[in-house]
């Protein structure tokens, strides 16, 4: 894969000083093996001397051999669904400040050797599925995303309950009463799915995980469902009292009315993503939800 | 108790025509025994022939000895607030239609053994706690409020999480992020708490439950804390995709501010709710939730 | 698929009496169509009549083409296993007597349409991934094992909870301290897996579910892992009070010893289950979970 | 209440070397305002150099006016436990060795401190519910015990559910199916309740919680039940399969037969405890259950 990386793009989290000095070091690395870079803009000015190619138009440089995102998850995550909107099949390497992400899975002091893994062709990529989610009303699609984490469908805040109808394949599976539903991928079981009960997933589990948050049916569990599924969500909305929502990897969202469809399946689109080298999915559970410790009965 | 029975109010749930008959041969059977009605205005409505003194004034009649309600448990919930809004102590008789309900656990054809009992004065009672809420800003109290299930903080449907500070009685708990936190008397552990994951409490035990919804932190479990203590919950507001919203009883609230305080402690008024003389809270238990049937690994 | 059902095997539940009337009708119906009949001795037992030959020496007959369960879900588990154990790929039509199960989704009064389907070929199959466990002592392979629902760890009654070290495919996940373990299949999802706490699979998902039961580390929650994973669990037995037992199907199960390693993978047989075509997995779910009714907040 | 403290008990966790310096110069402390000493028996050979009574026939002195516990929750339960049943009164101040109890909730070096509040008469302390727990068979007791955290009815390691049939104050609750049942104290809510799902309870809260372990019946959620109720339990004991087995504090317990009862309620003794004045009770859940730290979703 060396010759492949022929530029990179650099985009690191708005606000985040303390990437600056490491910008530097990266600009300067790679200029050394004369790679161009191509800066989105923002991070650009957190740098004085940047000398790639500055991009004040677009979030995340597209035209690239590799995305190196410095940050959280939620700015890899910005990066990714970019990349998949424009079509492009671009890999990413997240380098995390701060805690270890479950994306951003490689530290800041192991960037330059997960670098050299990548121009070498030695690296390893996860594969990690994204989801296609169309909003459709009065028979036409009106809304399509592409997400990494979640596609989350919500009540108000002043109401109490929303009824969802959910389908699967075609086939109907039942009737949600709850504060709301998340569609899960597995990249997305450890985010909000984990909070409101669903399963862990690994990233290589095909599936998708249906997690209803605070049924009111008691018996309404998570259901992990074929990758292939095709699901669709329809709304109860009665009046101004029960409006719905739909949100995407809980970034933006909508209201729905009564009759629309959310179709939810796999994306053709996936993240390619760098792998640490130095740690397993389960070590990054283990330290993320501190397995270790004790956090319970003594 | 017999001799203090002297007048009695009625309400039913809006637009039960169910009721239409039973309330006839209620008013019938008052009637008989020169007991005065009085009448919530749309519940006259119902029937054509009401002999009662008919209030359009108001929701529940509260200066009557005896409250009896028509409906399920969200019109019993609104008799009990305001007759303690009143500052009385007026008893509820509740009977259900359709489904039998934790509050109204009367059933139709047990109305006149349980009335004949309260008028005798040999029916019991349950006594069941209620909740001051007051809202604080700016130093000053700008709302007040008494519930009697529970006094929910939640998210607004776009955002992912929100902040709470949790006191009680003057002592730091911990800050709860989540999709939001129940505060629920022992009446309300069967409602939203139950479908948040929080435990069924016995009407008669002196105990609150805290319950957060979807926490972040998995370990944020529900905590159930002594009935006379006095809770304090500050909200984080940090921009306007943070808004956090307070609710009473599932049907009225408001946005909160940074600085706001909402405090919550024991009513000196509680809900005197005559028991049925057929079943024990264990029996609704079994009823309500389907005890008796498997909903599980088989 | 029709010329290969040229005999069937016949297994009812041990004393089933109620299904007595049927496997007569059952005989006849084969016996006109020419197709000779295998039963399991006792099932022979419970109808005078039996024209077929009788097996008193086998739990399941396996030289068939077809084997039909009447019974339920246990006795289906059972046939499963035999079959596999003797390294057969017999597909298994299952009848339930009394209420639905999930793997015995034909009600008796469907059993000779669907019957009919299997001898057509137009019959759909489910196939449902089963297991091969390994108990391993000093080195050796000393008991080997294929389940169709879960491998299952356990304390001894007494002892107030185990530590077991769990790999997945090489990698170490973590040590877990519980009351026990649970491996289970998506067919096993449902069972005990569900009452621990873990989440339905959808049978088509090709993934195992790894469930603690009662963790003392409260962020110790399920985790989905891919079906082609290889699973060791090793027991930390530190003396007698820390007993720990491995069960397989809830059926029979041992001891384990301290350096002992039970190793659970995807076996090469898989279960070959006719499927009704009046109900899909969702409508099982709902029947089976009583989704459509209440059990919960109203 | 300075003048009550006319002796100390005192017993230090079984092979605690740690405790060594910390017994010399507890003794001296307490030589020095002479105030005689009891020791159990181990713990006087942990240090050398003892000046007080040696008990080798007992596990606790009683006959104090105060036992100071070195060690963990697990040595000050079966100190409390002792006290209880020889109808002693005896207060109980618990110094932890390595990680915060929630019962030893005074680091060594607040001892003095402590030690001095209770000598002088201005230390605060908890009064911790303890629980009578009886074994009836063939309609007589044959087994008394006092626990402080819980009595747990288990299944054996082999079978696969036990039935259990519980009633609350002579009024049937339900039948439960399942893996077993916690009854459980406010102050053993922290324990094994908390791993099976149950709530936390402020240990003034008066009340019990029924906890059933993983449950066959999904909607069998905790049940909280006020503090002067009288549970009892019979087990439902088939076969050789289903043994079914009652632990008091995890600590010892026995088999039950068929026709056995197991009936708890309220003990007349209580837990003295001396309170730690740095820390609250939300304070040690903080630490103990690392609220502050993520955990979880980010």
């Amino acid at each position: 894969m060396s010759s492949q990386v022929r530029r990179v793009g650099i985009v690191a989290k708005r606000g985040l000083t303390a990437a600056a000095e490491h910008l530097t070091s990266l600009d300067a690395w790679l200029h050394e093996r004369r790679i161009p870079i191509v800066y989105e803009s923002n991070t650009a000015a957190l740098t004085g001397s940047a000398r790639g190619d500055v991009r004040a138009d677009v979030d995340v440089p597209t035209d690239v051999d590799l995305v190196i995102v410095l940050g959280g998850d939620g700015t890899l995550l910005s990066a990714a669904t970019c990349i998949a909107r424009a079509g492009r099949d671009v890999p990413i390497l997240g380098v995390n400040f701060g805690s270890l992400g479950f994306l951003t899975e490689i530290r800041i002091d192991e960037l330059f050797t997960a670098l050299d893994g990548v121009l070498r062709g030695t690296a390893a990529f996860d594969r990690r599925t994204m989801l296609n989610a169309e909003g459709v009303r009065d028979g036409a699609v009106f809304d399509a995303r592409i997400v990494l984490n979640d596609v989350v469908f919500t009540k108000a805040a002043l109401s109490r309950m929303i009824g969802l109808s959910v389908s699967v394949s075609g086939g109907f599976v039942t009737k949600v009463k709850a504060d709301g539903l998340i569609i899960a991928t597995a990249t997305g079981s450890t985010a909000y799915n984990l909070a409101a009960g669903g399963p862990i997933m690994h990233p290589l589990v095909d599936a998708l995980v249906l997690t209803p948050i605070a049924p009111h049916t008691l018996t309404n569990r998570p259901v992990v469902i074929p990758g292939d599924a095709v699901v669709e969500v329809r709304p109860h909305v009665t009046g101004n009292e029960d409006e719905i929502y739909v949100t995407y990897d809980g970034q933006s969202g909508y209201a729905l009315k009564e009759g629309d469809v959310v179709r939810v399946r796999k994306s053709p689109h996936a993240l390619r993503l760098v792998k640490a080298e130095a740690r397993s999915y389960y070590e990054l559970l283990r330290e993320k939800l501190k397995w270790g410790e004790r956090g319970g009965r003594d």
